[in-house]
């Protein structure tokens, strides 16, 4: 067996220092060997110290280099051959198709990032020429976009491949010229090793600085904390609980030199089904629903949480039809006992709210340790504007119908929603004056506005906002998905009449790579 | 006389319901009519629910209306004459000259910000056509960036006019669509009263709602940190204090919702004399040296607070040039007694630290009530590093001359310098070598690196940096001159499917707007 238990630190594999601690088959609701170890301080230090060295000649590197260098990560990932499935599966309890896909969205991720290092535009390259007859003479002024510095990235539950330890933080940070220090999720550390390896093979075969990549392994909040605190951190991305990001953002806010956070926390996503759509469309839009709220054990950002109606007998129509299509889904096994268990009581709670109706058994969906079934609930506009309780996010495959008065009450609720990831309408042809009055407020409270699908698949493309005013992520100015997410982690710098020799490639006369720049105020590849 | 002490709150005029303060005229060292009146905390709640229930009127103008809007505060910014002059002349202590430059600067930028507008690429826009045959079938994903909501702005005091009411982040704010409430500053309550008339006259020119712009008068942190509590804002500008700045800070992120803060707050801007140049160009940069460290008093945020070349002769030489370029400057008026008492208690701490050489007399700095002389020091390399106190920013004409053993110790003292706005190497052919060791350390611990010139006079132009790694500000991913400002105050919207009905004209088919947009990850103007 090739998963030996230990972390990655600058290249070298060591085991923490700590206490140990082991995997856990949520399927077969057993550990698993070998044995990992929470690392100590100090080798937090040393990691956070390679990282602050190795970050000057990395992002020295030319961005054809990390490009390549991004490349090879995905095919170090490939090559770690069916081993990483089938320990992906073990640990998470997701099945095979699944975790396949999500391989396959992690290379293509490195290599989308790659193809943008390449296009070269995400450097933001200014060019003002000199006005030397100007009263005052105007200097000749470049700029362009670096890195920020380390970067710690914390491993998500939910994706052990694609946002962990080679997923979109890490793939965006290094794009960025960044190096990282990765938190390893306690649920997935057999994974987390693997994917390490990849990384740090593709570190030897492009020739790369060590320090480039580190793997910490652990259990609980305090190596993460301590990780955020180290002075050579520059930026943090996380997915995780909203107890967590923030928690991580008090402790980055507390530094002597306070840094950026960018943490994805949680998100009900509402979907609207507008009059037009919902009496259209009664029986499909519910059997959509149903599979979107099931989809992984409902374990997704984007899980539609909430669903908005008007109140009537179409919405009631839904309501039969969503609960009789859930019926049939049976309890799945969840990623972690921690995360069943919270389901299960967040499903109780929810159960137990006045002016609540279950709709799905609730006994069905909490029956199983370990695991969690379809539950959904009904309430009014007014209860949900009364109970603060009912906004809360419930990991899982949960979803609370509201039936709203009018379309003002709908407003009114959509101003009253935390910031979320996405919204999701519902609307035929009829609907679009009231899609149109919805529109602006959802604007202000989410990151993705989708009409007529569900919310759950988040494509990596150039125009994805995978991101949300808080407390959907502590940062709504950033994306963690799409080619987007780079932005997080740089910075811009200027250079005033600097010799031709000084300046990096990208801000010489002639264009030297070739990139779009924007030059007197007009983008061209001049 | 034109100015009459009174707030203005959505357009309207009104009294503020708290204690009177009054102008002062350094100058002449007296108080000046009319009274001023503090807002009270109902006053800061109707600036602010004005301002949003603006928000949504305002930033669903076209990109045309607001760049007409901007240019119209500019002409009602000139049409005010020679009273705005006369009075930010009484108010701040500066020449007529200096002001009727910053005049031309605040109209410039202004236009700047609506030739931005009327280009369009600001938008980030990004288009991701559909794949219906793929499997599974990718979205049609469009992304545009919108203002992030009512934004907070704090006047400077050492630019009454440029960084103040109608200064560079209310531009960049009013670009992006966001409403302004501003704080004035205590400093000069009569220019800030006429600056804001122009923008609500500008407002009623353009048919714009009233709560697009306030203004609170005031004095002292209350009126500050109860706005910035306020849950309609968004975001904060602010160029002031490290302290003042640290103080919003952790008032935004203490927030139930936290908002991000762009305090423009300290820098000792790093002067790099290097070998060749110095022995080369002597006098003549002893002489540019001396006139960028008294231009205005001094009050610049990127006055030239440290020198740092290699020990010897040369350096000497440059020493003694300076010290009497300087000992020729008369002491100046200071923008507020509370300045020039700081600045005077600053240099005779540093003339008291141990190791510290006054180079000129420090009784001449700190001779007269108001106003500030030159002040020039000498330390070693050694005492710099062993000793934090020499970092501290004294914020008016004083600067540390730092004789270092070799580059080994320039570069060491360059590490461990904060975050500065900028860094400047007088350079010649033959230290380009040391150029480009200093320059990977710089590009970390600056936002603007300049050859050959001095760092005061701050370009507003597209490839400017004005901003750099804290504490220079408290996030350096930003600049607060120069187009770029504009990305402070906004955030990424992702559509996906929606009918072209609903979408925004910058991401309909067809590009009606004409603008810069990436569509399937390539720039152009499909």
């Amino acid at each position: 067996m090739s998963i030996t238990g230990l972390a990655s630190i600058g290249g070298n594999n060591v085991q923490g220092n700590g206490s140990a601690f082991l995997a856990f088959d949520p399927s077969k609701r057993e550990s698993m060997a070998p044995a990992f170890y929470m690392v100590d301080a100090q080798q937090i230090d040393t990691a956070c110290r390679l990282a602050q060295a190795a970050f000057d000649p990395f992002r020295s590197t030319t961005d054809e280099q990390r490009a390549v260098f991004l490349e090879t990560i995905a095919q170090q990932i490939m090559a770690l051959g069916d081993e990483l499935i089938v320990r992906a599966m073990a640990e998470s309890g997701l099945p095979r198709a699944r975790l396949e896909g999500e391989r396959g969205r992690t290379a293509g991720q490195l290599k989308l990032f790659a193809d943008l290092l390449r296009e070269g535009s995400w450097r933001d390259v200014r060019i003002d020429s000199a006005l030397p007859e100007r009263q005052p003479p105007r200097p000749d002024l470049r700029m362009r976009m670096i890195g920020l510095g380390p970067v710690a990235v914390f491993a998500a539950s939910n994706f052990p491949l694609a946002f962990s330890v080679a997923g979109g933080d890490t793939a965006s940070a290094l794009a960025a010229g960044c190096p990282v220090v990765l938190k390893a999720h306690s649920a997935h550390p057999g994974t987390s090793e693997l994917m390490a390896r990849a990384i740090v093979r593709a570190i030897q075969v492009c020739e790369l600085p060590a320090g480039v990549f580190s793997l910490l392994t652990g259990t609980g909040n305090g190596i993460g904390q301590e990780l955020v605190r180290h002075p050579a951190i520059q930026a943090v991305g996380f997915t995780g609980s909203r107890s967590g990001g923030m928690a991580l953002m008090a402790v980055a806010a507390a530094r002597a030199q306070p840094i950026p956070v960018y943490a994805e926390m949680s998100s009900i996503n509402p979907v609207y089904l507008l009059p037009q759509a919902l009496a259209n469309r009664t029986t499909e839009i519910a059997q959509g629903f149903a599979a979107s709220l099931t989809l992984g054990a409902g374990q997704f950002c984007t899980n539609p949480g909430l669903v908005l109606a008007l109140a009537g007998a179409d919405f009631e129509r839904f309501a039969q039809h969503a609960a009789q299509a859930l019926s049939g889904a049976a309890c799945a096994t969840m990623l972690t006992p921690g995360i069943a268990s919270s389901y299960q009581s967040g499903v109780q709670r929810l159960a137990a709210q006045t002016e609540v109706t279950s709709l799905t058994p609730v006994a069905n969906a909490v029956k199983e340790e370990g695991k969690g079934g379809p539950a959904l609930f009904l309430t009014s506009g007014a209860a949900f504007l009364a109970q603060a309780a009912l906004h809360d996010e419930i990991f899982g495959p949960a979803s609370l119908l509201v039936a709203c008065r009018d379309l003002n009450q709908m407003l009114e609720i959509t101003e009253k929603l935390e910031g979320q990831l996405t919204a999701t309408l519902q609307l035929d042809d009829a609907d679009l004056p009231m899609a149109a009055r919805l529109l602006p407020v959802l604007e202000r409270r989410v990151g993705r506005i989708l009409a007529n699908g569900f919310p759950t698949g988040v494509e990596v493309a150039t125009a994805m906002v995978h991101g949300g005013p808080f407390p959907s992520t502590s940062d709504g100015r950033s994306t963690s998905v799409g080619t987007g997410a780079i932005n997080r982690f740089l910075r811009p710098v200027s250079y005033q009449n600097l010799p031709q020799a000084l300046l990096p490639d990208a801000l010489r006369d002639l264009n030297p790579l070739g990139i779009w720049r924007r030059r007197d105020g007009t983008l061209g590849k001049e």
